[in-house]
């Protein structure tokens, strides 16, 4: 166990990691001038680290970028450098942001991303009318005084579900274990992916992030899974197999939990046909895919 | 103004309407037993009316049926009920209760139903692997002890957006008014909408909900809007004179209200390019667009 | 079951029944002229009715207040007008609404109070700095032209627990219950009431408020509850006999059950120890007390 | 700029970072061989981490312990563990799993718990009814196999606002910057709050809760605040200051704007009363104090 002799001769109280920013700066550009109108719609959180101390301990804000300033940047930029991707002109906003913020060393720009697609009316899609499609894609950027970029991209709120070819058995079992092993159960999940290209800023990022979520799909139904936990590094090892460009690839998967109800007790058969989706509690299986150096 | 007699001399104290169920029952069911696999999620809310006094007042219970019976038959009647659209099971749902339940006189069944598609993968739709779609579809069955059948469909969820063809002018002005005219703004609802079949129970209730859902996307796209009022009595028009099976339609339209960003006080042009997406306050529009008598 | 003629020969497509507003204005004052500052927050909906077919049918918004108005009418009129109550304060805006709203023959205000508390500090309640309670607190005040005014309170948010002293037996058993008999289990639920004051205009709103809640808190604990139903009767009846100022108190409780943990699997006793707080589904009792005339 | 080589030479890939465990068990144990009752809400969520290559990358699930088992032993030790506190009852949970998970290596054990109060009824506080109070209470434990353990607390949803004493003024201004300087604001934030108290695993952590909590309030009045960054600072070491348990804070404070509405145009004077309370975006502002080495 620790010894706290620490905790007991406190040091001196002083400040430590401090970060700040604005978040939730809901952002839509229409692309008018052109045959057909496109949109992107983002939510954009700004934060910058960096040695802040003259404002939080001396109340000396003159170096402090105002978070409304920040708000503006995003809008003002956003008018000529948001031109295709959202990493794209998260790079422009953090090379921006540490050029114009003094104390900032250290910024990084996440970007959340919702998908728009054409309303189709008299059987062809329409110029300037669009439908909210499913799920979310993420970017963030983080760049440093020294140049150095780090560009990652995600997704979030993915939902899939196998109906078979899934399963949960040999697992351990001590006095606290009831549950039965399976052979075939509906497995279901909600994405949640997190990956990184590393340092390039010259990539093609939309057409990376389509064929990563497609490489995602398609891993998750080509298998037996005898656990969320093979499945989490089956479809990490085809992400990073098909694309060199990713340097690892991250998933949260929450197992939500699909239970076969008991019909039985009433005479009615029911072999893998009718479940209880349960909110809660579930598994939540978490991992990486990276390379070996 | 109102007398407040009644409230002065106040009258004896009884039982009002009330009514009392199961909500948020998760219900997933695989169709397994055919080439390829589909399946169907419901969350269902089961609510019954009737003379309920004596477990009111009295405390007894004897004609109460628990609401965790209503779960156990809703999983039970899906194995072999469930076999179409949630309309035709609510329709079954409710028949079942008018008649275990002795005190009830009115039942509804409301449903939600979420969208799975099948996974594309290796150039073609998985069999059974599925990921969830965008937006959700509501139905909801009301039947009584004489038999009177009322059937509701609807949309919730469905965001749209255009980016021109649409304006705000000509409005009343008072002392508070500051908003200025526009002939050309962007115009974003998130579209909720219930309409009615009657006493209808034989439809196809799965085409008619895919069609009345095109017909409002189409007919969202294909006019000057001077007004959320008027793009909501031109969609339910629509409607009705499409499907002779809709009595009446309700739409929710919240006007998701986006704002041109002001950069000309940073000497930038911003001419319907880049929008501040308010998340609040919003204007909400509310109608309904019906057959006269 | 209803013949479905009118469906089959419909007749001409109408508007019906309109309304439209601003919804989620998000309303603080500052009482500061005055030895210690008070605040009021307060999230604000207006809905007007009335005759809008012009708007609707042939777009001419001659008529129209438009909803960014509305919000502007609610924070000027906020200035002078809000000094007691939610209710006091929307009695004057639907009264301002009527008159300067040519089409609206009847106006809505939905206010919902969120409570703040006066932090401790240094023994002694501070003179300018607040924490958020627990809870909300409603008030909806509808008008219309003829000088007919509604004025009705609400509770939301309110959750309550009792340990013991509450049961569930004696009740329905069909083929598909499997539910036990109990009588003694934990009963919570969260309470969201709501109830009318008729048309008076000058009560004491937020005395009475203060009391209600109290005496349905105090009405919860008092008595053995045989089910939900009975506790709702019981609670409504405890206010309508305490304040004759109440014409009828609507209840909607959720049953958020509380399942004792299956531990004797383990060896382990568990007599009303030990519970799992199930999320869904969960039993939704509803109804009104009232009086008779 | 980084250079990109090793993307361009991918090395083998490998299974990096894993955690997994069962999140949101909500469990509530009833305190009842006593005069009066008192009752424990808790969320918890299990975490461990290990070498579970076998099962990501073999499909061998021979050491893997179910997430349904982590919750099972929630629930059984909570019939004795849980008697203290939140933090005693996690300590006790980590040893657990650290023993019968035979990979896992390091084991956390995070859990919300939710307040509690008594209902006044007659007068006094009721024996067995209880009504939710405002905000949550966070306990994270972390154990290892070599016996280090560390504890930290928090407090999340703790909304506070300042009616005056606080401004924001002199911070640096740029070509985007266009917000006004002021010395009288409103100052509302909703407190997130985490600390460590090291390796001790034998504090009385419910008395710390409340003393922190209560110091956190007392600290955000007691001062003129320049900054939310300089608020968070004085805040930290005013914790530190009293409580020679705490080895750092971290705060994560939300800048919940206020803006004064503009009634000037509508001839209305409106000095610090009427306040638009703005949903987004919002300022973040994050930082920790600590002790120096």
């Amino acid at each position: 166990m620790m010894t706290d002799t620490a905790r007991r001769t406190p040091g001196k109280i002083v400040l430590g990691h401090t970060n700040y920013g604005k978040s939730d700066i809901r952002l839509v550009k229409v692309f008018r001038n052109q045959e057909r109108h496109e949109i992107k719609e983002l939510r954009v959180d700004v934060s910058q680290e960096g040695d802040f101390t003259a404002a939080h301990v001396e109340g000396d804000n003159t170096d402090l970028m105002a978070t409304d300033t920040m708000r503006n940047t995003v809008y003002a930029l956003a008018r000529d450098h948001l031109t295709t991707s959202a990493e794209a002109f998260g790079i422009e906003l953090v090379r921006h942001f540490l050029e114009a913020a003094p104390r900032a060393n250290r910024v990084s720009v996440r970007m959340i991303e919702y998908p728009w697609e054409r309303i189709e009316a008299a059987g062809r899609p329409h110029e300037h009318s669009f439908v909210r499609g499913a799920g979310e894609r993420m970017a963030e950027v983080t760049g440093d005084e020294a140049g150095n970029f780090g560009v990652e991209a995600g997704i979030d709120d993915l939902l899939v579900l196998k109906t078979t070819n899934s399963g949960w058995a040999g697992f351990l079992r001590d006095r606290f274990t009831t549950l039965p092993e399976t052979d075939d159960r509906i497995l279901s999940t909600v994405v949640t992916s997190r990956w990184s290209y590393g340092g390039a800023t010259d990539l093609d990022f939309d057409g990376l992030w389509e064929g990563i979520r497609r490489r995602i799909l398609e891993s998750f139904t080509d298998h037996y899974s005898p656990s969320v936990q093979f499945t989490l590094h089956h479809m990490g090892k085809a992400v990073l197999e098909s694309f060199p460009e990713v340097e690892w690839i991250h998933f949260s998967l929450p197992n939500r939990h699909h239970l076969l109800y008991d019909l039985e007790r009433f005479g009615i058969e029911n072999e893998g046909v009718v479940f209880h989706a349960d909110a809660e509690p579930y598994g939540l299986i978490e991992g990486t895919v990276e390379r070996s150096s």
